[in-house]
């Protein structure tokens, strides 16, 4: 898996303190695990997103619904607030997954009459 | 909850075919439902690099683990291409985070001797 000497746990954790280096690899591991769970959740969010893009551009709905994307940060940076984590990145992370569907709908866009799509 | 008139739910949806708006508000469920999800994951994500943050900075451990970040990056990679995710878009995902981890760690570091940190 690794093309370095390093393994994955390890990194530079090589001589310090053994109780330490325990700990930064359980947490570590954790991360790992969070980030896998997220990828394979956002795999899923372009999955519902690309049927949304081509289900609009089908039926001639308009490509943006500012009332629904309001509600979307709105739900969200109380949802983050609730979780400790600060509202502002909550809705910056938003953004930029937003950023990244309609790179996707402009593709599916350039395969369609209408080009119509949902953003998020 | 909301603070205009249309639900979460309609949107700008009002007078469409019923089944596709069926379908529409069953998808935007569904990207709601993972949205609360990774809001969830990165709260959790966030407390783990907190005190990754404040052990290295206890220990004197170096801040950057090149090595470790490498592998995050290819094994990120490596998910997202199972996924079918962009390999491209799961990096500057990654990338994202690091910066509000890094955001987070400055104020660690503003508290402590050390100011060492882990990004990732």
């Amino acid at each position: 898996m690794t093309d370095h000497p390093t393994t994955p746990d390890a990194g530079s954790l090589d001589g310090i303190d053994e109780a330490v280096r325990a700990e930064l690899t359980s947490l570590r591991e954790s991360i790992d695990n969070i980030d896998a769970a997220v990828v394979h959740m956002l795999a899923e969010r372009f999955k519902a997103t690309q049927r949304v893009g081509r289900l609009k551009a089908e039926h001639k709905l308009p490509a943006a619904d500012p009332a629904r994307e309001r509600d979307q940060i709105k739900r969200l940076r109380e949802l983050a607030a609730g979780a400790h984590l600060d509202p502002v990145f909550a809705e910056s992370f938003l953004n930029f997954i937003i950023a990244e569907v309609i790179r996707h709908h402009e593709k599916i866009a350039s395969d369609t009459v209408t080009g119509q799509n949902e953003p998020v």
